[in-house]
């Protein structure tokens, strides 16, 4: 993705779009209204006010925790969007505590991996899973972070079991809102 | 400052506002167009589009590279804004080349601190500089950063030396766009 402006996204949900919706899960928090489709599109700031919780808008930024090392495993393990075959996806919001926001960097990093090991974890499910991270705390979201990942039918249960041993982490505790929304391709 | 939401700042550059704008620099790269006072106001979202360049747009965040260790330091030295005898101000808009933004988070944080001494120097100066930052790459702005000072006219001479050593760190190879504006406060 290209850097500065033009890295703002929105995930609309409703009626249409080329992403049928098969679950909405309130994990931790407050859920999302249903939606039968999502579409998610560039979109060009302001980003208008809204009591709506949908769309969510998410930006494209730099890594926040991945040292080169990690950066370089991932890079060579990670797949792209829009594989043919990866026809399954989940859009997972999450929003993190104010106590976490509080922590220096070397004590969020030190949560995110030494403890929690968020890296290494994905990188055993890399190139079945791909994955997109987006911003939006910065931006006044109702979430801090959408994450988005792609993936075939025959590893959804990897995918699973990925979600279930992050949410068994110690950085889980300080996720005070998550939801987690399946979909599946039909566009 | 509060977290999330509310944490969005507008620099209005115009013919008003309490602080009154002594000179506009040009360091490196555009300048901004003069203008006579500046005020600095909460904002509420969304940004509104503009080609103008001013307002400038900024959001209070959380740290990025200090460590417990040095948020602690900091905490311990540093003097809020709104001092009533730290007259004098500088906004210094910074804007990091997309080759800075590439580096993986360790890679940055080793340029900032272990090879620029970013923190360290900063709290030579500490309490006579009062200083706030404030982000607005994400936000699709025209600088990455707002970075904002306060501070006596006797410590005026000490800033700019503070300005000057880390301007000559490698740190600041990384910078492709800085307007340096001073102010004295006349509200």
């Amino acid at each position: 993705m290209a850097d500065g402006a033009g890295n703002l996204f929105a995930f609309h949900g409703g009626g249409a779009g080329g992403w049928r919706v098969r679950a909405i899960a309130a994990v931790v928090g407050e859920g999302l209204p249903a939606v039968a489709r999502l579409t998610i599109a560039p979109a060009a700031g302001p980003i208008p006010p809204s009591l709506m919780p949908w769309p969510l808008y998410g930006i494209v930024s730099n890594v926040r925790y991945a040292t080169g090392a990690e950066v370089g495993q991932l890079r060579a393990r990670q797949s792209g969007l829009g594989r043919p075959e990866a026809s399954l996806a989940a859009l997972i919001p999450i929003r993190k505590s104010a106590a976490w926001w509080k922590l220096a960097q070397d004590e969020r990093r030190a949560i995110f991996e030494e403890t929690s090991h968020h890296t290494a974890i994905g990188l055993e499910y890399l190139p079945a899973v791909a994955r997109q991270l987006y911003h939006c705390r910065d931006i006044g979201g109702a979430f801090d972070f959408l994450t988005w990942f792609e993936f075939a039918p025959e590893h959804e249960a990897g995918f699973d079991a990925l979600v279930a041993r992050l949410r068994a982490s110690r950085e889980w505790t300080y996720v005070d809102r998550e939801v987690d929304i399946r979909l599946i391709r039909e566009g």
